[in-house]
């Protein structure tokens, strides 16, 4: 079974063509600049040279259009007809309260993913623009929508809701969703895999750490806590995003600087985070150059970044009273080895011992707890598109 | 050595006098409604029956002069000349940056109070009321300022900060202070005390848990973490104040429901936390009772609370790798044993032993974890009159 996985954003639209068969990927690209006269197509075809083109896309149809016109290429092409995709996979950001795993679009969904527009305004639109074009374009292929929120759609009452008035969140559904929740699926089972564990029968504790960031205990195989809340923005320090503050703060510096709703929105979810502390960047590696040319700010970012962390690890254990193992991936959290070692070490209270030689290795999924902790430490590289296109298949076959 | 400890609010003066030979309470009180023709004054002294006067008061110099009347008074007094007060202690919630322990008042120490108005807009300004007050009803006397955030200023500088951008520190100084700071301070070395240990080889994590609610990290003595923050509003949930949510709901509400700066700060402090999420009571007793007739919303508001505090217990304990020592205090934590054991009962995982028959004792220092407990955990009775009258002999008698 071949199945694309489409991840729609408002003007790119990104893509990866699995064979089922063997997880193998056989093609994977971007469309930028959707919306513009000079969109690119970037085409990256396993074992074949890689495809650029720029052309006027005006809408996602005409993205979606491209996409199958590359996959079905002579010369770029990996399939020979389009009717040998099966199924679509569509990441979608925010699932509300609705969606509790993947699930067959129809027109119920359509309007549901409609409804939370509102809960997720840059990306749902977006992914409802995707599987439109999609309709249009490969008009008999069954789609399958994969929600961001649905992995935690477990989490307890007591856990997603926030000390409001309760009205809000029965009027506006003001409560916690978390993000991410594919990633922490998928890296939650590797673990289990990995340590041939049931994973109904272990504690773990995922962070994902990319330019946003989240993390999520895992009980048993569910979600029960996420860092990420109403929206991407609570948590954990990220790249742009300021994470957990004195809420206070906010009604202070908008009567000091006078800022509008939209104005204090884009400095808390654009210009906070590790740009925010720096001045100077929100990508990590930048951070570890700052910090290696003796940047003060870029030294301080850091250490509020692995308190953070350390702190929200500390949260979980105790909120599933013990910890079996302790995840990281995603950009941050697969490369930094110094900054995995900051928050490790000084985990013994938990009876976690790591382990400086295993952390020395780069790439792949290894362990950087020693043999003789009681918390298994790992590295693993998350993979949403093939989640995604398991979740799909899964669904696509017993429906 | 005798001496009066006062706590001005913006209507009100709070007061005890010690006899610190035997640090005794000669006398306590309080006087209401300040600025009103009907102000109250209720006086105790200690083994005399109580007095009560309404009058009016316009300010509080008059307030500071009913006070020392109702202390020399024949027939209610406890002390014969208002000589005899040889020093006063006030509290004084926001010290800023600038006053990390008590402080003998001078034009200095006055000047910085009025400086951090901004900072603590309820609260200051009755506080150098108070101060001014009593220069001019007992002008010889020494004053000292207690501050409620001189204790966190041992915090370092990557738990204080905020992950926004750092012209806001520089420019306001939005930073973590945290609060409650005498109490923490008295209950974290009476554990020390009662555990016959140098407070400066523990780590502790101390609960106080009243109408406001705050936790601390004390590692050797010193506070290295706290969950209020800029202000009150940040951390536990408390009566009326939600604590933390995500930062991104302000201005999503804002919109919402066209909330001004001024109601969205009146919904945040006023109308969430207890009584945000039961519709019914910000009191805890009334939450207990809610539970006990089978309210649904009562049961949810404790899980909630339940489950934010065991968050913070793992945080601190991990930010400091590790615990001695865990201790309840204030109104709700000395008081409820029913959620004491939910609080504890599961931090197994840390080697904390919860002890049900001793959780049965009501009132007075007690430990609640068994003899076999690696941690061990103590409800303790707050007195912050008390630590602050001990800090101002101990800065009088220095000076």
């Amino acid at each position: 079974m071949k199945i694309l996985v489409l991840n729609c954003g408002s003007s790119s639209a990104k893509y990866q063509l699995f064979d089922m068969t063997d997880e193998s990927v056989l093609a994977k690209g971007l469309v930028e600049r959707i919306g513009m006269s000079d969109a690119i197509l970037t085409h990256r075809p396993t074992g074949k040279e890689q495809y650029r083109a720029v052309q006027p896309l005006f809408e996602h149809t005409a993205a979606i259009k491209v996409i199958s016109d590359a996959l079905t290429h002579p010369k770029h092409g990996v399939i020979s007809r389009i009717e040998e995709i099966e199924a679509v996979g569509h990441r979608v950001v925010h699932g509300g309260e609705k969606f509790t795993a993947a699930t067959l679009v129809d027109e119920e969904v359509k309007d549901a993913i409609t409804e939370y527009f509102d809960l997720a305004p840059l990306h749902n639109p977006a992914h409802l623009k995707g599987i439109l074009a999609v309709e249009a374009t490969l008009p008999n292929v069954p789609q399958v929508t994969v929600f961001d929120t649905a992995f935690h759609a477990t989490i307890p009452r007591y856990a997603y809701l926030y000390a409001l008035p309760y009205d809000l969140y029965q009027r506006y559904k003001v409560r916690r969703y978390g993000f991410h929740g594919t990633s922490h699926k998928f890296v939650a089972n590797r673990a289990a895999a990995l340590m041939q564990k049931d994973i109904a029968s272990l504690k773990i504790i995922t962070c994902h750490l990319g330019n946003g960031a989240s993390i999520a205990a895992i009980d048993g195989g569910k979600s029960v806590e996420t860092s990420m809340g109403f929206t991407p923005l609570e948590g954990l320090i990220m790249g742009t995003r300021c994470g957990d503050i004195d809420p206070a703060i906010i009604p202070f510096l908008m009567g000091k600087e006078e800022l509008t709703i939209r104005e204090v929105d884009a400095m808390l979810n654009k210009h906070s985070g590790l740009v925010g502390i720096t001045g100077m960047s929100s990508d990590m590696r930048d951070i570890v150059k700052g910090i290696e040319s003796g940047d003060d700010r870029a030294k301080l970012a850091m250490e509020m970044y692995v308190h953070r962390i350390r702190k929200y690890i500390g949260a979980y254990t105790v909120a599933m009273n013990g910890l079996d193992a302790l995840v990281f991936t995603a950009g941050v959290g697969e490369n930094n080895p110094a900054m995995l070692e900051q928050i490790c070490q000084n985990l013994t209270c938990l009876g976690a011992v790591f382990d400086q030689e295993r952390n020395a290795v780069r790439g792949g999924e290894h362990e950087i707890s020693a043999a003789e902790s009681k918390i298994r430490i790992w590295v693993i590289p998350t993979d949403e598109e093939l989640m995604i296109a398991r979740d799909t298949m899964q669904l696509v076959r017993s429906a």
